[in-house]
């Protein structure tokens, strides 16, 4: 089976809006066993619409549009669609009758331009729309299916989870798709895939495919397996893979499928009843604002410093200003103190340390651009951690924050 | 001149990564008179990249690319060009230095599977990328360009930044265009909508037409003219109409271009030759990192206090007990305090606080989810402002911060 989506809009094209209902659709369809093959963006021109449907139903069993419903001159989905499917737009009753229910209830007046938003295509199946006034349309031809409905997400994603997902579901009864993703960090995709080629070799075997999913500092592992009719069984065969991955590269992988890093060293700190700092230099308060970006933060952070100005680690964090003036605040010593300083200002079971060079400029010979120190202080003393990142501040401060929470994760394991 | 996109990427389709590439280069091309007729979406998959290339290469000048291009065994946009091309992979020199002096810089260990990174197909212009092992490839047939570059964001934006916007400008020689970019703070696009409607009016008669850019709590107006031939002319026009745009909401206005509102809040202080210090408790340390992503921002952040625990409201920063017990942590007295606090800590000339209830729960019918409290400390004395944002954690931490910053702004200039 063949599913595409088109989505239609100028500010699509334009990098105005950036496309998040194609993404949105194809997870939900992946879940029901539906793969989307293709996906194209169009702009609200009636020409594109017209050729972009034309092709689409040479391929595909099923086609979902979005776009281009609104009540606006350039809004034109409806009457490109009627031209398409050789209708007619007819008034729908029952269709006025809920915009009009909609406006009163709001204490809005109805504008002729809505009351437009009541003629449908004569030959479709109108999906009622309780969000706004355009409403979803079904049309069948020759055992395709097209689905329209409304550009605006969260008028989308309602159509979609109570009326279209059942309605695809019982429409076409498609086997099952299973994905399973494993989380890794610390490591590149040539380094992971040296190490686990054998094991991504014996995939095929069970037609599970595996994609590989780069982040700065990321990578992420997605079995797949399609057209499952014994969905035990590959489930079964997916835990195995998992289980023979974490022999492999275990040490590297921090979670699965939606987890984040610091989701889940805040979980690791919240069963260990345990309590968290930053002290931040060249990471700049990032790695606290990871951390405080996971609700229910409160349970194990207690709160950091950015400590940017070289007296501010003295000030702030009390680090000796000899030992600053002997390694520079460029040094594994000062970062460890940093981490020992916060962690007795706070009172926390953990702290942790950013120092170094996130550029562009102010790298040296001996200490270049990119050149971090990361220092975790625990129960069991204070420990730190060269690295040698790029040249982009961004990128940097982004690995470095990362590699901080890594090693944060992997020092409450040990 | 027709330009189409083709995203090359399973985990597009599936809904595991938003396609923000398509956008950012239709805004990118659209600045240079090139308008993108269509975005494609489709698989790792050999058939739909030939078929995809097929279709495109009948209705558009230029083609551009995005992904499959890892070192991995998913990966084969480069291997299915190659067909595409009738031509053979063959060892780039060039290429593999450029990928061995990267991998030397970093002191890691080239793999096999990097050298791969060096083959490509025989018939392109290899386009180095410096951020990455996946080169960009350039190729040309019957008048068609076809331009292949890596998915990963930041490699894409570099090879299009720094080689091919440029190349294909030259290319193409597209008649001129000429945007003027104003960045606004703290209002909406319908509120400037209404301000503005009688200016924007007036610029059709000229051949501009205007843009709303909005994103969280900003809204960027971009005034386009294309197919300029008098450039002086059409320069001088928008310079008049950007001083009445002045005159209409210029308090709102921060910047312009690629200016950002921390880059802009720091030219201030830096100019005052004053100091900033933050002591933030929703924004969780978001505000210190928006001001230390701006390169030299040493000149004047001195660092930050990140005081998530309510006992270090008190503890690290000085808020007097008795005032949290009486006004609760959620409170105009409590936001003025900390910043009081952090500036006397830091000795700064200035200082900003956040405190609120960023959601997604934790609100209450007298303080909801997204009502935020911002503290200014500075040589005046302190100020505080109350906020009422919505129910989205990551939008409640990035309105906070920008408003934050945007008040500090205010209160410098005032």
């Amino acid at each position: 089976m063949q599913a595409e989506i088109i989505s239609i809009g100028d500010e699509l094209l334009i990098g105005q809006t950036i496309n998040t209902n194609a993404g949105w659709i194809g997870e939900q369809l992946n879940k029901e066993g539906i793969r989307i093959h293709r996906s194209t963006s169009i702009a609200d021109s009636k020409k594109d619409i017209l050729q972009a449907l034309f092709e689409a139903e040479k391929r595909a069993d099923l086609i979902l549009i979005t776009g281009g419903l609104g009540p606006t001159k350039d809004d034109i989905t409806k009457i490109s669609l009627c031209e398409y499917f050789d209708t007619k737009l007819v008034l729908k009753e029952e269709v006025l009758f809920r915009i009009e229910e909609m406006f009163a209830d709001r204490g809005i007046q109805l504008l002729e331009a809505h009351k437009g938003q009541a003629e449908m295509p004569e030959s479709c199946i109108v999906i009622p729309n309780y969000r706004g006034t355009a409403s979803g349309m079904w049309f069948e031809r020759n055992g395709v299916v097209f689905i329209s409905m409304p550009g605006v997400p969260y008028e989308m994603e309602h159509l979609m989870e109570n009326i279209l997902l059942d309605k695809i579901r019982k429409h076409f009864k498609r086997p099952a798709i299973l994905h399973r993703t494993i989380l890794t960090v610390g490591v590149g995709e040539s380094f992971i895939a040296q190490k686990i080629e054998a094991w991504e070799d014996s995939l095929a075997a069970h037609q599970i495919v595996l994609a590989y999913l780069p982040s700065p500092g990321m990578v992420k592992l997605r079995m797949s397996s399609y057209d499952v009719n014994d969905k035990e069984t590959v489930e079964k065969i997916m835990a195995i893979k998992e289980a023979e991955l974490h022999e492999l590269i275990g040490e590297h992988i921090y979670g699965f499928e939606k987890d984040t890093l610091q989701g889940v060293v805040g979980e690791l700190l919240r069963q260990n009843m345990a309590t968290l700092t930053t002290a931040e230099s060249c990471t700049g308060g990032f790695v606290a604002h990871l951390i405080t970006s996971t609700p229910g933060c409160s349970d194990y952070f207690q709160g950091g410093f950015v400590t940017y100005a070289e007296e501010q680690k003295a000030g702030t964090l009390g680090v000796d200003s000899a030992l600053i003036k002997k390694h520079s605040v460029l040094s594994k010593e000062v970062a460890e103190a940093m981490a020992v300083g916060a962690r007795n200002k706070m009172n926390t079971t953990w702290a942790v340390s950013t120092t170094g060079v996130a550029g562009p400029t102010g790298g040296t010979d001996e200490i270049p651009v990119g050149t971090i120190w990361i220092g975790i202080a625990g129960p069991n003393g204070v420990r730190s951690f060269k690295m040698k990142f790029g040249k982009r501040r961004d990128i940097n401060i982004l690995l470095a924050a990362n590699t901080a929470l890594n090693l944060l994760r992997k020092e409450i394991l040990s």
